[in-house]
């Protein structure tokens, strides 16, 4: 079959993110729509009736998570487009939403245009990405590609004593095992980058290649607790000056190793926190992100080294514990080369790039050819009511998937 | 009247100190004695009744300070001795109850040897000098002294939402405010170092000669709550990163004034607090104390100085907020002479010293000639359960205190 040269509708598309972001909408313009929240019940409802209006067929399965079919010519494995419809609690219009509303405007279009693929396309939404009602993120996903223990899912509990399987049941949602995700040509998952390089770099399209391998550790220095009036400081163990210390070291020794390497102690709690007492712990938390496992590797290295840098550590004991990592996620370079070529016949600036952030893909990955497609966020942000991607930019992400699901038909 | 030459009795003193302990004595040896509480009322009634076996007349004041007064042959005004039987939650068994029961054994040892002084002598204890059940500490001698207002200190609250009002009516030491403290020639308390020089030094006496000044401030630093995996290191505002720099600087810049300078960072914050974002506010206390208010001075101007280390804010936005301030309090010289002639003529060791920490003698110094005494703190440990000062110690700062007011009595 030949390739045919088509376009979204950009006017549809908008429209229809509007529609979606009224579910949970936010006074300033966010949406809150928690896993298998009421927004998230009365999404999924209106997501199931805008595919059953376009002759999709719906199924859910035992996590949840839906998919909508339009049949092809013949019984292959199908194309699958799609993300998650949930967000976290004042998040944005775009995280998710986008790459479910992307996979409806792409069969729209095929509709509309009355074209009868020969192999299936399948849109889905999966439950539970974010994590934020019920820990841990790509829930859903991680369950289908065997990452996640399904019992252990069901018995997640949010911050109202609720369980995930309490709530799956009461949002009428519990579908059937036999209805998962299992074999697929492809799975393509549109995104918002949710960091700022694209819009820095004024590009249009990031064509992901990996989701980065991560470390996170926890450093835990035990000092002394002296009064700050009476102790001298020849004669202190003061923790927070030795995680002072320390972290500056850190940085200059993560800071040598690549330009791409990323490090962040977000989380430090000092005790006893009262500012006349010396801090006798301090915990803080370190997690680095590369693509390449021997850059991880020596980020290990000098993390594991800290507890000999005894120059710095004002007499304290040093502690480091691994509280997890995973591994690089590489997506298939194939489908990585027919989004660019994509990007490129539509003459879209676009650069290769690597996702620092999990994202669904990444688990499906590990039994689908799957790759990703960012489009700008702008300054940066995510997660946020100030989450913004340019409608122009958006159009431009679901045109470059559907230029590539039609080259794909046309294979 | 020729001065005597007497000592105290060490097991009378080792034995009342453990009688008073065993009101809130703790699990593991320390004491629990909240102002005002149950055990706060059982001791100020021991110690009364051990005052009135002695003849000594008790009054109270209006903020539940109790006074005991051995009458002099003459009418003058008192040498007062004393402290407070308060103590924090799970404190020690020598802070606070150590001068008011030196006070006690200096009586005794006068009345077991007929001595009838010719000036009158008071014992005092003072309420609520911990400020651990209702802040602010030192209360009573605060509101005695004129710096706090008391009405202000009366509708004080617990955690429990109980007033200080509430609980000295209560308590039945709510007394009468012409009993305040006034005049008196001298004051004198006796009180653990609360930190480490003593022992360091091997010395058991300390004439404490000022209760050095102090200055607080809060530091804040506002920064951007991006990805810690989708931002590379270069369009970071990292808040935490920025404390970390600046904490480096003002360390290096004060460590510079002058070796008695104490300063410590015992209080940080850091926002959102969660390991996989940037932190986008990090909020930490930088207190400092030394007895040269030139010395503090400088420390200001260099705390102050920290919104303009535009090179070390990692792009942040740095405020400087001054908390609190107090100024060094200097103790009576021709006391300090006395506590120091009585030491040597004892043939105990001895050095000069400040307090770093806060005590009643701080504020009665406003208007009684006052000086203190300091025993050494092993470990340098207070407020805590192993806060502990060697028996032997403990006696020699009683018979320091009784050799000086034997020399007062002299004169």
């Amino acid at each position: 079959m030949q390739k045919q040269k088509l376009l979204i509708n950009g006017v549809r598309l908008k429209d229809e993110l509007e529609k979606f972001a009224n579910f949970g909408r936010t006074e300033n313009n966010g949406v809150t729509r928690l896993s298998l929240s009421e927004e998230d019940r009365l999404v999924r409802a209106y997501f199931r009736t805008c595919c059953e209006e376009l002759g999709l067929v719906v199924k859910i399965d035992d996590m949840g998570c839906m998919y909508a079919t339009l049949e092809g010519t013949e019984n292959k494995p199908p194309i699958v487009i799609g993300s998650h419809l949930d967000t976290v609690k004042k998040g944005g219009r775009f995280d998710g939403v986008l790459g479910v509303v992307a996979g409806l405007e792409v069969v729209r279009t095929l509709v509309e245009n009355k074209i009868k693929p020969q192999i299936p396309i399948t849109l889905v939404n999966f439950t539970n990405e974010e994590g934020a009602r019920f820990e841990p993120s790509m829930m859903a996903s991680g369950v289908i590609s065997g990452k996640f223990e399904k019992t252990a899912m069901l018995n997640k509990v949010d911050s109202d004593g609720i369980t995930f399987e309490q709530a799956l049941n009461a949002s009428g949602y519990a579908g059937a095992s036999e209805n998962r995700l299992k074999e697929a040509s492809a799975f393509l998952e549109l995104h918002i980058e949710q960091g700022p390089i694209l819009e820095k770099e004024s590009l249009s399209i990031g064509v992901v290649e990996c989701v980065v391998g991560m470390v996170c550790y926890e450093i835990e220095i035990i000092g002394e607790s002296d009064h700050a009036g009476t102790t001298p400081m020849n004669m202190r163990k003061d923790a927070l000056f030795a995680a002072n210390n320390l972290i500056t070291e850190i940085r200059k020794r993560l800071g040598a190793l690549d330009s791409e390497l990323v490090y962040t102690v977000g989380r430090m709690n000092a005790f006893p926190n009262i500012h006349t007492v010396i801090p006798n712990k301090v915990v803080f938390s370190l997690e680095s992100r590369h693509k390449n496992p021997e850059i991880i590797a020596q980020v290990e290295e000098i993390i594991q080294g800290i507890p000999n840098l005894s120059s710095l550590n004002e007499g304290c004991e040093v502690k480091t514990t691994k509280l997890w990592d995973r591994d690089t996620v590489w997506f298939e370079p194939e489908i990585c080369n027919l989004l660019e070529q994509s990007a490129e016949s539509l003459g879209y600036s676009n650069k290769r790039m690597v996702s620092g952030a999990g994202h669904d893909a990444q688990f499906v990955a590990s039994f689908i050819p799957s790759a990703m497609v960012f489009v700008p966020s702008i300054n940066g942000k995510s997660h946020c009511e100030e989450e913004r991607t340019t409608w122009e930019d958006c159009e431009k992400g679901v045109n470059v998937l559907l230029d590539t699901v039609l080259t794909m038909l046309s294979k």
